[in-house]
């Protein structure tokens, strides 16, 4: 799938607990973790641990990590304890005080707080703060879980009013909340978005992906349970708390497909031959005579790679990728056709010319740029091409942290896989199933959240309150 | 005064309701009271006021207006409705989220808030509010005002709400606030810091000084009365109420000596006639055999044309000011003498070689500042030099909005007028007595906040709740 | 005269030779001459002086020497030698290839240029040179001296090589030419731009003004005679040459009426008392019954107290400058009057109203600003406008390295004083006679250049080589 | 090869005559052909073409092209003519000066200057030149040109003077010259370094790489031939110029190994079956058994697909790129082990443990990254590690216009391939061999220059004359 017309991961998380080196080493946990979200990014270190106040330290931007940690003296953000964060922000939402961590002063002392996910209650459980006194700075859902947290009884524990809060969310979250003097993180009772923890010389880390501790040569231990709270303090093992009566695993079956790096763990298993176990099935499935395979890049390559092999048939690139892609471009005012696609991907006419392509693209969601791709390999001499997708239709929007677009907009939710074909301009095309999906990932039908493909969603859809319930500060 | 040695306002403010270039108009007020905060400046608009939701916009920055608006394109703050705030910050609290106007969604809707003074039972009132489940996000005393409208009941209206709000505060202020269909500004009882009121085009003007009504075109109609409210809605005349049993009018005299604009009127007089008054009486009160009068530009320029003019002494530029110092420099390795004050002002030796001099200053702070000004006009040839300062002596910190070193710092705290005299190297010194200072402003003695000449508090100082109780998000 | 109508110096130079901060000394000198040119500023510092090949360093940009090395770090300027300039540019001429110092190798070696002033044989000189082979890389005039050096021939020694270079030369400058290891000066013959030397720790400085020096507490030595060329090398005195069979001194007069800094000496004498004595001189001519005296600040200023000192009337400030108007600012759409005008200036109506006043300034350019500033005054009240121009009227253009509107646009050449007075709309208005003007300046009538008030050109016009002469890199 | 440890290609070129959109295009055929060079990019437009003095335009700046032309206004580049670059540059040698397109006022009237490659003979020519009297403002090679254009006789035709300046130039040269009128283009009579001919709405158009025709949407035509200068005009047909007795074809043929893009042609052939089929007789020549083939990507990717076809070893992605690594990153202070190479390259654990893996990389320039590379691979649980290096070991430098380390730094001039394969710490290691280079390219063995391989410079080495030949503006 190229950017622009795809899902979107809202969130990469990052924390490091008891490193001298802290903020530096967040700031590279986020870096390699950049695809989980590319507009906006910030750091919150915290030293003078020991000391009531604590010092907390923040930095933050609107813009790529090397952007905006571009130069950047590190010594600003002191301390042996930080969290981090990227993210996308959905159009209209871009404005700084919104880029997390978000920061607040309450009863329980100084919070920092960073969230992956998205609570499908926020806006009820914003109105009923709102009526009571509460006042909002930021339009995140987020924001509630530090309200929640700040009206917690005066005697109770710290970890007790954590608990008590994430009792009354409901939703997809991955939660990282830095006091003074403790991190904990909790995972949804759904699993619904990943984190792991792992270690470096005696620090604690935790990341949404593994491949952030790859970078910094940092030791995997495993998955934060889905449900599960973990305390980490200095001089004491890490805790865990279980603040939920049961838990009913879901993860999301995207990261599979999608979002995660091929060479992260996520869900505690590896993504890369998962993805191209995913290749194999759609090749069993939906073979097709053809010359060669051809990967959409980067994102379909792995799939790519398994429908080759198991079909056969040779992998070449008829699609290469410009690797030096801004964030904007200057588009000539006469119209150069497919130009948004072909500032990203030329087709390759010296292998495509006269031959019939299989195309393997992990998915079509509105359409419009699988109809230019196609064009474009057309154009460039293909005589025919089979179009495969390495995951069922997508037919239905996410509720649960991933930015996609309303279910009218999704190409599979109002169009026969035939229809699609013929717009988008393919000799064939054919989707995994449902259940090839399933056997590329190992588990059992249903046991994940497989929403976007089902409409079946696992712990249900958003509460409305109303219109005009969202504040519009712009 | 020169800056870095001198005492500094913390804000200036500026509402305009029911233009429809409103955002711009509030950019060039706060153009015009640049003098009254350079560290940060922010502009919230607010458009659609039918609907409930209201859209709210918002700019900000760490920086001049016209370094924070350069280029800005103004239809991002659309609306016929906007306020904003220029502001000082004390070392360390620099960071953008305590960059006013604050903004929050409350249970009376969306608020946006600026304010100028300072809150003496902010930390009190923080404290028992956090105790309540209150989160702050910055460590702003104005904060809890928003807090406070936040908790007001339910079913009681808008005004009421703020008007059980500002009756829990105690300090001073000039406050702002701009709700989705209605603006409210407020002045303390002692109506501590300015505050006025304008017209143009049908539109409401609320500007710190009339300087910024001046350069608009618009018409002044009056000041906001101490302890009055304001209201301003579309369609409506604008509506007084008077929240406080008594009002103690107490108003700061420092306002005339040093901070507003020569050109503007506050508290409802002209500042240039009552600064060169002082001069005159300083002239009267203490008269010195002398070449010429030079002053500390620009500052000390009223003053000394009153001075001169008095006591029938030629004024002269003994002092030249660059025009074109940035905000930073740098300095070179080896030592220049005096270099911090001569990157500002050069000593004119054709005007001071061989010559009795009086120096006409508004205040001496620390000390180190006139020293070497002193230093300079010595070296330039001055036979004598003899200080004369419009005012009287510092001797006292201000808690009301203005930013001032502890008063250990404060030279006439602990130094005699001439060990003073001794310490900065001149032949004479005298300041304007308090009884002159009033004499010049034309008001009784006593009548206005003198708290920094005289150590009277006419509100009383902070309540202070205990070290450490002060947030550190740096 | 304000900013945007007036008469704009073209240059300030500095160079500092022998020094271990010579490049942070030339920063701030030209910090200190600022006003000379705020479009552009560079700065060429030279190191390793005893090798053959040198080594030539460079930072340049095209805005304020506050923007430009805001944060530089002068390790990147090392050596005991640099030369700097600041500059004006022509609109549509902004390109950072022509801001100085400019850079070339050539046959004598490599050479870093500074130029004040202006060719008035460049356009025929650069014609020839490109006739005969040479490649121009900027639109500057000053590029030619380069190649003159360049063309020398081989075995004469670099001096020589300069000498004959400047004296095919032809109009003002004051040049600076750093060579590996020696700095040459050369001041045209008519001295037509200033130029001084000074003295600090052993080290040789140049400057355009002395209140370069003063800053760095450099000691003044004297002027480069016009005429003459200084060179200066390690460890030996500074030799002068004289390129030239006779000098005829005609040096700039409106370097005392507006350009210098009024605690500058420029050519050998004090601006201050210089432009005090123009605003007595022009009491004596035409005074005026008045109440009170007020300076177009800043530049009116000094005459101002001249003036008000001489007729025994009152100073005042009725025009009260903003300090922080930025380089651009957004204009409301809808007109508010005079608003460009009012930005910069406010009147002060207290100080107006009801009062006959005399306004004095020192020139009059195009008359626009002035009618704008008399609207101003009378608006605030003034029953009375008197305006003093502290110059004869500015009747004709500089060849000679000022920028100035062409003849047409001065209204002084189309309009008699009369017509001026009822355009800008004063009760009266007088100028300042030449012969008043040489009295103020004590020097002989003509003993200067005044071609600006007089058309007499003392070396002549440009000459032109017909049109589509000027290379057109925008 | 990874960034950091590669062969560097000097520049790409891009010209566009006769669009009305001339510099945007440039500017996306300078996009397609980023990797050319990264260091600094400029284009120069030219409108008014019948008047005699033309109007040149330019913007330049030392980044990527989406960070300079980030935001940028076309409509300062008008115009129906452009030409531009990107380059790198080497250490110390970066200012903006020496960004390409050079522009200079000649005899010949005004040019731009673009240049792909090196002259060997240019500090020859250029100490000549500065002997004459020429001034030289950058330290590029290419200013000589301009020089000798300018210094041709003034009665001939152009097209006449740019033919006797590259008689005089040696060395590697893809040129364009843009004139008022007309574009010139060249290319050195051994044809080293690539340009081809396009042509899109009626414009003609020549580019290093067809992609950037590509991206257009232009007909690629042909080559422009070794030898050959092509002049463009409005309203004229091309035309053909040989300006040598005889060319002597030797294209460099690490275009095909590294620099080209995979779907270019250069050199009228596709890049990428060649590469291909490099891989492929690499699979022939060094064949081992093994489980798995991975690619260093991307640069090594089109061989490694070759090479597992051949070899019938499966491919895999054994190594990850992060494609959002900026131009510098914040290490941490404490060495993690093959950071600089980590946070460029993850190795997939999944993929790697416990298999015999094949890596395919297009060659070892100094081992250091090699070795790091191999590292990873080993620690991810490579059981054996064979690499096979898709063309010859580089032993020698490049003078044609590559940036190469010096000839002591190239592992392969001091190392046997067993030395190399233990240092780097592998099984096994081969290199494609001459015979099998030049079999994959489909040419005679030696038909193209491989002086990097073999050390047979077609054309010689630079003439040097003597040390400190180097003029040192840093």
């Amino acid at each position: 799938m190229l950017e622009g017309d795809q899902f979107k991961e809202e969130c990469g998380l990052m924390a490091v607990w008891g490193h001298e080196e802290a903020a530096n080493l967040v700031y590279l946990g986020l870096y390699a973790q950049q695809h989980r979200g590319q507009e906006g990014v910030g750091i919150v270190s915290v030293d003078d641990t020991k000391s009531e106040a604590g010092k907390y330290h923040i930095h933050k931007g609107l813009s790529l990590v090397s952007d905006v940690f571009r130069d950047f003296d590190f010594s600003q953000l002191p301390g042996h304890h930080a969290i981090g964060h990227v993210r996308y922000t959905t159009a209209g939402g871009t404005r700084l005080a919104n880029v997390q961590p978000l920061y607040a002063e309450v009863s329980k002392g100084q919070i920092a707080l960073a969230h992956n996910g998205n609570l499908i209650n926020a806006d009820k459980l914003r109105a009923n703060l709102i009526r009571e006194g509460a006042i909002f700075g930021t339009s995140s859902d987020s924001e509630v879980v530090l309200h929640l947290i700040a009206r917690a009884a005066e005697n109770i524990p710290l970890e007790e009013a954590v608990i008590q809060a994430v009792r009354q969310i409901q939703g997809a979250y991955s939660l990282m909340l830095m006091f003074r003097d403790r991190v904990m993180v909790v995972r949804d009772p759904a699993g619904l978005r990943p984190l792991c923890m792992g270690t470096l010389d005696g620090a604690t880390i935790f990341a949404s992906e593994t491949c952030a501790l790859d970078l910094l040569g940092a030791h995997y231990v495993r998955d934060v349970a889905p449900g599960e709270m973990i305390v980490v303090q200095d001089g004491v093992e890490p805790k865990s708390f279980y603040p939920f009566d049961s838990v009913n695993e879901s993860p999301c079956i995207f990261e599979y497909v999608y979002f995660a790096r091929p060479d992260s763990k996520v869900f505690e298993r590896s993504v890369y031959p998962i993805r191209k176990r995913m290749g194999q099935e759609l090749a069993r499935e939906a073979g097709v005579e053809a010359d060669i395979v051809i990967p959409v890049p980067d994102s379909g390559t792995t799939a790519a790679i398994g429908y080759a092999q198991e079909a056969g048939i040779p992998l070449e690139l008829g699609l290469i990728r410009n690797h030096y892609v801004g964030r904007t471009f200057i588009e000539p005012k006469q119209s150069i056709r497919n130009f948004g696609v072909k500032i990203k991907l030329n087709a390759n006419p010296e292998v495509l010319e006269g031959k019939r392509v299989v195309v393997v693209d992990d998915s079509i969601v509105r359409g419009t740029t699988s109809k230019k791709l196609i064009g474009m390999l057309r154009k460039a001499g293909a005589k025919e091409v089979h179009m495969r997708v390495s995951a069922p239709p997508t037919t239905d929007p996410c509720y649960y942290g991933v930015d996609t677009p309303e279910k009218e907009k999704l190409i599979a939710s109002y169009k026969s896989v035939e229809e699609i074909a013929t717009y988008i301009n393919v000799d064939s095309l054919a989707y995994l199933s449902r259940e090839g999906l399933y056997k590329a990932v190992q588990a059992d039908v249903g046991s994940m959240c497989d929403a976007c493909f089902t409409g079946n969603y696992p712990i249900g859809t958003p509460v409305t309150i109303g219109k005009n319930s969202q504040p519009k500060l712009l």
